[in-house]
């Protein structure tokens, strides 16, 4: 049950901390810090010299030059547009986020009412979004933009009360030093001792993220990536031991099954209330993660297709991580700002729903329209993801009684409803819905089972 | 009346074309060809070197080298992201176009519903976006997108029944002839004969543009812009004497007085009932027709404001033309993408209301919400621009009888509706109105007067 | 006879100037003003865009992208380091001239003995090397330098009282307008008109040059590039009427027959004394005028080489113009500095027999090593142009008589000498020859015939 | 004595390899494998990223950014050539190499005369020149060349039969490990662990240098490069083990005192006969090893001061290596070409006297003109540098006897001498000295003591 599992990791976090030993029994009974189920929605930023091509995804290095074969999209757009010759790296120098801003982005994020905010460190092509001393030369302050992006970027967002998260990827697509371990099958750590763990300590002591969204972890074990290790320092001995959260991609095989709360897939969307925390990571731009020049709206989510997907995640339990891809220069597109302003206004009236609820004991039905729940002490929600054809709800997962009102959020006036079957179903009638460019509005039952 | 001089029009076109002579009496003679007015809505392409640096507006050149004192926003730009000495030409070769699918931008002002486009074939900095022969490596063919864009464009838009326009600055900023007639208090004309009017007759012969939106007048006066032998020759003689149709920037004074339609100022809303046919040309970005890189949401005209704002136009019997400025990659940004495919999506339910409208007797009232009145044949349209608060709206202006008639556009159900006073006004019920992005309906009012 | 010839000049330009007809007749009778004989030596600049590629010449243009075939040489050059769709008025941008210093020219200048310096105003290519307002944005005051080199190089110069002249081409490779009159077969002169005549007036009123270098004519006949009519102006009228010399290149055929003095050719070397003043122009690099990136030692004149062209070509009565090409950050190779400093140190020595000498009764013999004749009053030059390999040289030429006194340059002691025959011919007595660069000696012979 | 010295080396290379401990006292002792002192001329190549900005010297990061306070001039250029923020990574995407032809680079090298090469494999700012996976994004493959300069210049010039030489600077200016190490006061030895280290072994194994030549030891002692470990593995167990050779650039304290030869400082010059092996490197351009784009002729070195350059280097018992700065384009600037060419023609002549020479009982005269003398097996060579001013020259250190005989480097005939005491001294007719742009000539002295 998911509900009492929640229960449970309150009382744990506040007992005395013990110490978590290098292994994952000990590391998955750590309890998740709650403020991160609570936040449910956080949004999720990719940036990085991938931004500078802008083309594909921030896959793009890896499509050109690292599969085999290559993309011919990819191949074909840099023979076209580049001289022959021209890498990556050199991709770097035109990083200049002139225009980053870091407190209108923040402002942005706070209005779309995400609670967390979680930005690519550094993603698998190795560039680090703050000068880190294990990529002299290959990261944000010592070439492209000249500042510490991570640094800044997380004091604009702590200041307006969200947690801040980053993005690592362990391994790195091109690192000499991983192919080289990678071809030793994993038997030798160069890259984990000389690169990966020296850089990753340094960046939580240097930033304390409350998220660790770790990534790039399927190619090896993780005895090679030294993943438990790590946890245990981050758990016992970090600046952050007490708020961190983790994520569950730690090594083969770990996905779903270790770590703290667990992505599973990218856009991962279980089909049942799942028995562990999880996150659903997902994207605007429906085609990258990162920003494209070439994007058009037709590849976009649009606000009705991410409210409901915000409602369904949370509904099952899940945090919903949206996804928004920065322009080299440090604009958030406007598009992408409309989506979560958009997200945020929708959130205002109805986050009453969504924030610190938890399932409810059934979590979606679809009498008349798309129906989830959520619920919250002994309120529950039920959220519709389309405006009801009829003046008339009907709903058969809630059991009444007298004492069962119905109300619009937004519009304090109970609704007339009446029962389906003695105790088992309502119907409501619903009062004109106010636009929404969500597409979707809450009524909050109370006095119900 | 203005319904009566659309009507003159018809006339006088279907009869053998007279010659003009190169005064204003006789040009402002001429009828307007009639599809003009019939098309109601355009799209204004603006795109060129400003999209490269994409700061401030299209007029950042002027900004920042030409006025004095300059704009220290611009200066500092260019002091911070260049080295010194760099010069606006300079930004040319990085006008790459590599995205540029004029089939895709075709597509996308199809179904914005408007009937033509405008795309800026030289605007004030003298790039051409062809290779005009006098602009040698100031143009897109010999530098930059080494590429047609005037003639790419206008193949795809009119594949598609779009009316094909471009827009022309005559004057120059920067150009060292014009200076030298400005210098010379426009007593020479070099600029004039060896640039201007050897371009431009070039140029109408070349593409066949149906408008000429003519810009950059106001320096000097007609006579110094040899205006009215050109528009002589481009009526009489030009290969599309027949079609074209320009606007009123031929020299200081022309603007609402002389040329073809009026655009008066550049978004220019009159208080009444024009007696001249007229355009209003505006931006979704309002603070800029060339593209930003740095544009935020806040600074765009969202849907409603920009179907108030087409309605209210039309009504007046203006066309609209909306703008939108494409990235120096080619690409039209998603937020303006989405802004068209609004007004289409609006336009493919309400334009029946707009497309070849008469401005009725009485233009608006507002006795419920706005409402906007057009009229076509027998129909009246009354289009409201905010969804009313109650079931019920109040109409005072029609006047009603027995065979009064009143639907929603979109749904064919006669509507209840009673008089006001015995023969004026009436009062609708109205039926719940469907979810509008544009938040506006029209009402079809028949048989009334 | 030439050095009759010269005496008539002489005579000619100290009377009341003569109004000239824009004939050739005309014009051709038109006395050399006497500065130009005088000086002897020098150095010509090829300096423009075609600096930047740097690659095969400064014909580099022409070599890629307009002969039929192209070059492949140049097409492979661009493929494998430039972008496709990179055109050659995007290397504009990329010619600095950061390191411009015109003293630091005019000093070297100086130093290598020459008495004029004639920079390439516009070559080919058509980009001028001052804010030509015929040409904008193709300019080195709208892009790349920002800087007036034809003025600024000017001042330097004359600073040092060397004269000064300009290099105009009168075609363009790429100019649209002239591709446009050479499709009508020279019967129009949009470019001549709108073009090169504007511009050329232009050029010499702002830069006063006391040798127009005209090239690029061989295309058209000289009526096509109003040359008589231009020349007319040039002699009668313009700011240099009295003092500025041309050469040959005004229209096809008039090459070694109309003009001022005639250079025929590149390069060109007469088999024997011409009847009219001539000039050899020649390079440092034998590859190319202009700057190139990749020469090598064994492409360049060596300093003895230089000499001893520099000598022939004044015995034959001409004027040796020896071209440099500067990088386009502005600097002149090292190694070409050595050249012209070599030239110096040798001219230094070796000047009085060059500098306003005549050519001799005998041009050349090759008795014992080459020897060049030259004169001045009633002094007879020998300059041997290699080491003799003994210790005495046989002259054959030369008359002697009882007077007759021989020394070499650089050494007042006379030198022992016996006739070969009675009055034909001496026998001289080297002293041990100095170390000479150069590789040449001057004897001086006075009292000879 | 030198002389026994090297006789020890040769007996002790060639019995069985005894393993040395890392220690001074055992490094010290291994004998210098005799190629080396045989040898006697090489050629120094300076290239990497600091060729890009090629401004000031091959040190122009640390004087633009690292030296408190800064270079004025560093700063000055690049404030006006580049924008604000541009940092010196970016350089090296335009460290381009197009024209790199090693083999035509060898050919020089050849021509020169020298007998082996180094090149900068590592300077300071610690670009690496080839595809070292310690120095990922920051070295020739990953950016600019895309090449392995190293390798490809090494293959070219072994095949030429010269050995091959690595110059590798222990410090990286701005390395942020290195910089972490030095505010520790070089307690801990990061930055020689995860980098210097592992790239040097590396190198070694990977290129097989002949030549290590060490430098940028200074600021930490040889304890903190951990030099003794690595010159025991370099002599005992590497791959060039029996043929390297290394300078005395260790730690602070080591120059003149521990290693291979001695470079003691750059351009040293001994006053005396040092008791120890050692090399003059020094620099055509007298104000940099690298590049300068701004270099002028008055800056270099000539030929003859070369020339008397190394001649004196060699009487004493050294090496000269004499250094060219390679452009970014990756040509060796035909100033250097002719410099490096203009040697080895003289060595052509007189390099009898030079390699594998011995100092001579004594080293220098000037009764005459400056002479140096070398000496191999029975004869002695004394070499003037410069050309004496009488036809006979006077020599007072030879002890002269019947049986000694005199000739002139490049001619066969014994030239008359007589002595100036009985035994000590002699006075020797010259004949014509021949033409030596090195003006240099060696006498040819056997028989004499």
């Amino acid at each position: 049950m998911f509900a009492a599992f929640a229960i449970v990791v309150v009382a744990l976090v506040s007992q005395t901390a013990a110490r978590y030993s290098a292994d994952w029994a000990s590391l998955d009974a750590r309890p998740l810090p709650p403020w991160y189920d609570e936040a449910k929605v956080g949004v999720f930023v990719h940036w990085g010299v991938f931004s500078v091509p802008g083309f594909g995804s921030e896959w793009f290095w890896w499509h050109w030059q690292g599969q085999q074969p290559p993309e011919q999209k990819c191949v074909s757009y840099m023979s076209k547009n580049y001289p022959p010759g021209f890498s990556y790296p050199e991709f770097a120098p035109r990083f200049h986020a002139e225009f980053f801003a870091p407190e209108d982005w923040a402002d942005v994020f706070k209005a779309s009412g995400a609670k967390y905010v979680v930005l690519t460190a550094k993603h698998h092509e190795g560039f680090t979004n703050w000068g880190s001393p294990y990529s002299w030369n290959w990261n944000s302050e010592d070439t492209g933009p000249h500042r510490d992006l991570v640094g800044d970027l997380g004091e604009a967002v702590r200041n307006r009360s969200l947690h801040y998260g980053l993005y690592n990827s362990l391994y790195e697509w091109f690192h000499p030093l991983y192919l080289a371990d990678k071809k030793n099958g994993f038997q030798t750590q160069k890259f984990v001792m000389h690169k990966l763990l020296p850089e990753l300590y340094n960046m939580v002591v240097r930033y304390r993220p409350e998220v660790i969204w770790s990534d790039g972890d399927w190619e090896a074990p993780d005895t090679y990536w030294n993943s438990t290790e790590f946890l245990a320092w981050l758990y016992n001995d970090s600046p952050v031991k007490d708020t961190v959260v983790t994520n569950d991609r730690w090594g083969a095989g770990c996905a779903c099954k270790h770590g703290g709360y667990y992505n599973c897939e990218d856009k991962y969307t279980p089909g049942q209330l799942p028995q562990h925390k999880w996150e659903k990571c997902t994207s605007v731009d429906t085609l990258s993660w990162g920003y494209r020049r070439n994007m058009k709206l037709s590849e976009l989510m649009d606000l009705p297709a991410i409210i409901e997907d915000l409602v369904g995640t949370v509904a099952l339990g899940g945090n919903y991580l949206l996804n928004v891809g920065p322009t080299p220069e440090g604009m958030i597109p406007a598009v992408f700002e409309e989506r979560l302003r958009g997200v945020g206004a929708w959130l205002k009236l109805n986050g009453e729903a969504i924030y610190a609820s938890k399932p409810w004991r059934v979590q979606a039905e679809n009498t008349t329209v798309p129906v989830w729940y959520t619920s919250k002490g002994n309120a529950v929600y039920a959220i519709m993801t389309a405006r009801p054809p009829r003046v008339t709800l009907q709903l058969l997962a809630p059991k009444t009684s007298a004492a069962t009102k119905v109300t619009l959020l937004g519009n304090s006036n109970p609704l007339p409803w009446a029962p389906v079957q003695p105790s088992a179903g309502l119907t409501v009638l619903l009062p004109e819905l106010p636009s929404s460019s969500g597409q979707a509005w809450t009524l909050k039952l109370d006095g119900i089972q």
